[in-house]
């Protein structure tokens, strides 16, 4: 049972935006056992779209499409079912009441026919309901294949995905289960990685899929079996990851199953009962987004700091001037005293503070681009260690962040 | 002269990471004057990755790949290159003493024949660079299309495509020019500006493709043509862009071109001499990352604060409990304070403040989840203003930070 996702528009071809749509939709699939075959990416022309989904009726079962429903001409999803199922647009009741009753809750204007425009569905279609926007989903069947189109607009197609999408393909098809666990491991490259555990990866059975995924400072080993009994290649995946895990003892953090390793701290932290506070120079903000940006982050999470330069971090951070003039601001003295001052400003547990250059010029001392000192004040003192992450920018502050959670979580 | 994307990697196909190599990709491209047809993401499988060739050759002049370089097993491009190619990996003198080097810089340790890995080249390819890490790109040609392979890992692959790809794409292929500008406009649904442009819209000269990019509270309107004579798109995109902005006027905040609007608001900021600071509740520090993502924040941005909750307004930032106490946390009074309270700590002549609820819970008061207030503390003065974004959290966060930006730029 394979699946192709399919985003379609302009602006993703000429890199205006990023498709983050995709990454979404295959984590669902893949949960439910449903391997993605292909992702594809095609521009607002007919003549693509209907090549695109020809094309994917010879591979796949199932074929899920986003983008191209809104309500302006440059939107030409809808029209392109039409011409590939052979069908035409007839007005639904029920969309066109629910369209008409978002269009009075957020503009309290008159209907316009511009908006009407988005009752209009192929007859063909079982549509899906969008709770979220005006745009329905739809669901078609042609020659065994089930095609499913979807708002490109992020939270309606997350809605769409989950309420509708998902319980309807486990009803419709038999799949197997797939299983699949991660790795967490910091501080050690890929190469060295491979060699420590060249022994086992070499015994490992062949329905076991293993990857490496390398990204600034850590590395993610991923293992993934597919079959009809889900206990058989769960254990099969549980004890050989075990196995690598014993192998790598020293650079394992935790797996990432679901969660994201902020995921996993914040987990811990409830648990405990405890909280944290971040002060960031040169992560910027980074560190704390990482938190924030899930659902009840505020059961731990009290506070942060983004004190840019010396003179707040004196000022507003009460930093003392004469420990950033003794040993600089980019210094494990500074770094812990941040870290310090930030636990008992925000009256945490704990708290993860960072100082560096990140870039691409050399900041307010003479330290190499790249150097980044990380603190951690926990409830039984305060430790800091330097690190060097090299050039760019963008992967000083990836590294920084990667190695505080890294450190925290080490600690909890 | 079209081109094609292809990114390796089961990590992509089960959603584990999102691909933002691709948009660096194409933005790339399309600078140059090429069309990007298609973006796929295949699997690690050889018969896979053969076929993808096989089938990207057909439609493209130029087909660029990422991913499946790394020095381990799971890492198969180069071996399907070969086979793709026929052709056989050699030994290359020149990556041996890079890997070699680059590895004695990270690790003081032996060389692992892993790494060594990476030295090896399809026989046929022009070698390019990787001054980031240990994988080289390669340059292959057949049947009059290019095929470059490039490592995965963004700030490898982004470096060579800057400093080895685009400079032989130049020279390799005649190229048409594209020039697109696109238009920023906030606070007006897809469908109430497309009904105000309708006339507009009708009589746009086939070269130019509009498009409607609609994200929470803003919609942009990209205008793109390709032709020949540079001059002559260009003044036909300006021309149309001028008389669209003109209808647009209450909504437009500016043009997007490569800047996005937080790049406009620092180089206004920057021309003015002008500093920034930020306090966040609700948006969590995303309003700080969004500046501090860029090199050269630290010449405007002074510093930002999360005080999550009402101890920490009052106890970190200076909040006046009563004020808090009168008017709930979750009130013009208290945002106008914080942007104030913000601008004194920071001795900045902008800041920015946001309270609210983003849900999915309440949270300290009764409002609505989706409630925010955003504060704007100016040289003249102070002012805020109450909105409602919906549901679900992801979405109150950017429709929040995204709201900021604009009335920070509008009054710039």
């Amino acid at each position: 049972m394979q699946a192709q996702i399919i985003t379609i528009g302009d602006e993703i071809l000429i890199g205006q935006i990023v498709d983050t749509n995709s990454a979404f939709i295959a984590k669902q699939l893949t949960k439910i056992g449903i391997k993605v075959y292909e992702i594809t990416s095609i521009q607002d022309e007919e003549k693509h779209i209907l090549h695109a989904l020809t094309e994917a009726e010879k591979k796949v079962q199932l074929v899920i499409v986003t983008g191209g429903l809104g309500p302006t001409k440059d939107d030409i999803t809808k029209q392109s079912f039409c011409n590939f199922f052979n069908d035409t647009l007839i007005e639904n009741k029920k969309v066109y009441e629910h369209v008409k009753q978002l269009y009075k809750k957020y503009t309290n204007g008159d209907l316009l026919p511009e908006s009407m425009h988005q009752a209009l569905v192929p007859s063909k279609a079982t549509i899906l309901q969008n709770d979220m926007g005006t745009a329905p989903g739809l669901w078609m069947e042609q020659n065994n294949t089930v095609f499913v189109s979807l708002p490109g607009v992020p939270y309606e197609m997350k809605q769409l995905i989950k309420k509708e999408v998902i319980p309807r393909i486990v009803k419709r098809f038999n799949r197997p289960y797939i299983y699949q666990k991660t790795l967490l491991t910091y501080g050690k490259g890929e190469s060295e990685i491979a060699k420590q555990i060249a022994d086992w990866e070499n015994q490992l059975p062949k329905q076991i899929k293993l990857a490496y995924l390398p990204s600034p400072g850590r590395v993610r080993l991923r293992l993934m079996a597919t079959g009809k009994d889900e206990i058989v290649i769960r254990n099969l995946v549980e004890k050989q990851i075990k196995q690598v895990a014993k192998l790598l003892k020293d650079s394992v953090v935790g797996f990432e199953e679901d969660a994201s390793i902020e995921e996993l701290i914040a987990k811990k932290l409830v648990a405990n009962g405890q909280s944290l506070s971040v002060i960031e120079s040169c992560t910027g903000g980074e560190i704390a987004t990482q938190f924030i940006q899930h659902a009840g982050a505020s059961s731990y999470f009290k506070g942060s700091m983004v004190p840019y330069n010396s003179t707040y971090k004196i000022k507003v951070l009460g930093i003392d001037k004469e420990l950033i003039d003794k040993f600089t601001v980019v210094s494990n003295e500074v770094a812990q005293e941040m870290a310090l001052r930030g636990q008992q400003l925000f009256e945490t547990h704990y708290c993860i503070a960072t100082t560096g250059v990140a870039g691409p010029t050399q900041g307010e001392t003479q330290d190499e681009v790249g150097t980044v000192y990380i603190a951690l004040a926990t409830p039984t003192g305060v430790f800091s260690k330097k690190f060097n992450f090299g050039k760019p920018r963008e992967r000083v502050i990836k590294r920084g962040v990667n190695k505080a959670l890294e450190l925290l979580l080490k600690e909890l």
